[in-house]
């Protein structure tokens, strides 16, 4: 089995410091928040230049060629309800150490997101949602199976598609979280890729809880087969708790060194 | 589901100190021993007096009083190669905080062990093991089956058998970690319950690394459905994951304070 995919999540306009930088094209915080990601031992990062309704298009352009120039190529997740950016943003993307992700399509609004991955030969991160919260497995296979075949039929791989079943929130979802978790376990027996937000378990939790939560949550989730996540990778329990499940996985062979790689 | 039932592992004649106090019946540390387990959230203590050939019989006794007395009949597990020193502890056992467990049978030398649990209504720790370490979860899941009627035949009742595949080294036996966690899953889907000494897994590695690579161990089998382990509860990083995984287990509600618990 290949080893867990980190994607970092922490260049995202949520942010006001990096909002500013897209804003302003400054380089400097942007690349400050991508080596920290990088040292952490992030795989992907996510560019999450929010909306970018007026100029996408040229900002995931220049982030895409700010980064892969900086960093070797590093691959990269476009993430933006802009389209065009997201293509303009492939136009210029460097694929030496992997492909695009095109971050996200579901089963309602953004379904034209698989056509647009499939016609980039890109990765594509797919939401098993519809319009609301999936009220159960039933549904969340349902919207699985559709994308699945959106994808086949434009000519996608199946492991080009990263399905995401949605983590929920524990304060509020608590009698939800099986559900997720066999969700994750039904890609897995299907052979398909999966991936998601797994921080959405712990949202609203105090910070020195999230990432016990966090950590509880990959490793489960790395059981039922889990294959990648949106993560902070300076979250260091949950960097050393993912590097544990792929030791305990066979995907990487132990060294007493194994955490500093 | 109920809640996890961790046994603390740490009044063991291993710990030289502990070894010394047994064999002087000095009170002292092996109260301060147990104390700091309790307060770090251990559910029953595992008392481990060694072979005890010459004076089993009076030094489980002792020890099952001291402890029952100090500590409001805490629960306790009886570990020890010597039966008859398992009877005498139950003979003096109080059961008002749960039932005596007999440290443990196998499917070889020590089944009769499931004997004397069955004789005493007391809950038996059952390792899926013959002479050897099993090579598969075929040969783990028969010496259950035969555990398994065994205890049935002698009237218990099959909640009272939890069974141990018997966690394995990861340096030298990286590649047998899934068949574990795996044949957990095979007890969880036949409704029965199991535990373990699950920090086996990191035998040998460095200090730092044993809590990770324990925390990582614990999650995965949670989500198998283990039921119980044998554990150093003193370890917080194993007990905060412990009480996160019930949390998304629905096993206990969560609360801001549910680490403080």
């Amino acid at each position: 089995m290949a080893k867990f995919v980190t994607i970092g999540e922490r260049l995202s306009t949520t942010a006001p410091a990096v909002n500013r930088a897209f804003t302003s094209r400054d380089p400097e915080p942007i690349l400050k928040r991508a080596k920290e990601q990088l040292d952490a031992g992030a795989v992907y990062l996510d560019v999450n230049i929010g909306p970018a309704e007026s100029d996408g298009e040229d900002l995931m352009k220049w982030a895409v060629q700010l980064l892969q120039s900086e960093f070797d190529n590093v691959p990269l997740a476009l993430d933006t309800s802009n389209t065009k950016a997201i293509e303009a943003g492939i136009s210029v993307y460097n694929r030496s150490k992997g492909k695009p992700i095109v971050n996200s399509a579901d089963a309602a609004g953004r379904i034209e997101n698989i056509d647009l991955a499939a016609a980039n030969d890109a990765i594509v991160i797919a939401l098993c949602n519809g319009e609301g919260i999936a009220k159960d497995n039933d549904e969340r296979m349902g919207y699985c199976q559709l994308l699945l075949e959106r994808g086949l039929e434009h000519g996608m791989e199946a492991e080009d598609l990263w399905f995401d079943p949605l983590f929920l929130v524990v304060k509020g979802m608590q009698d939800k979280q099986m559900d997720i978790l066999e969700c994750i376990k039904m890609f897995s027996d299907m052979g398909l890729n999966s991936t998601g937000g797994l921080s959405n378990n712990s949202n609203g939790m105090p910070k020195h809880i999230r990432p016990i939560m966090d950590s509880a949550m990959v490793a489960m989730a790395m059981m039922q087969g889990l294959t990648s996540a949106i993560v902070n990778p300076c979250d260091l329990r949950l960097m050393e708790t993912i590097k544990s499940c792929d030791v305990f996985k066979n995907n990487t062979l132990y060294a007493d060194s194994y955490l500093e790689i």
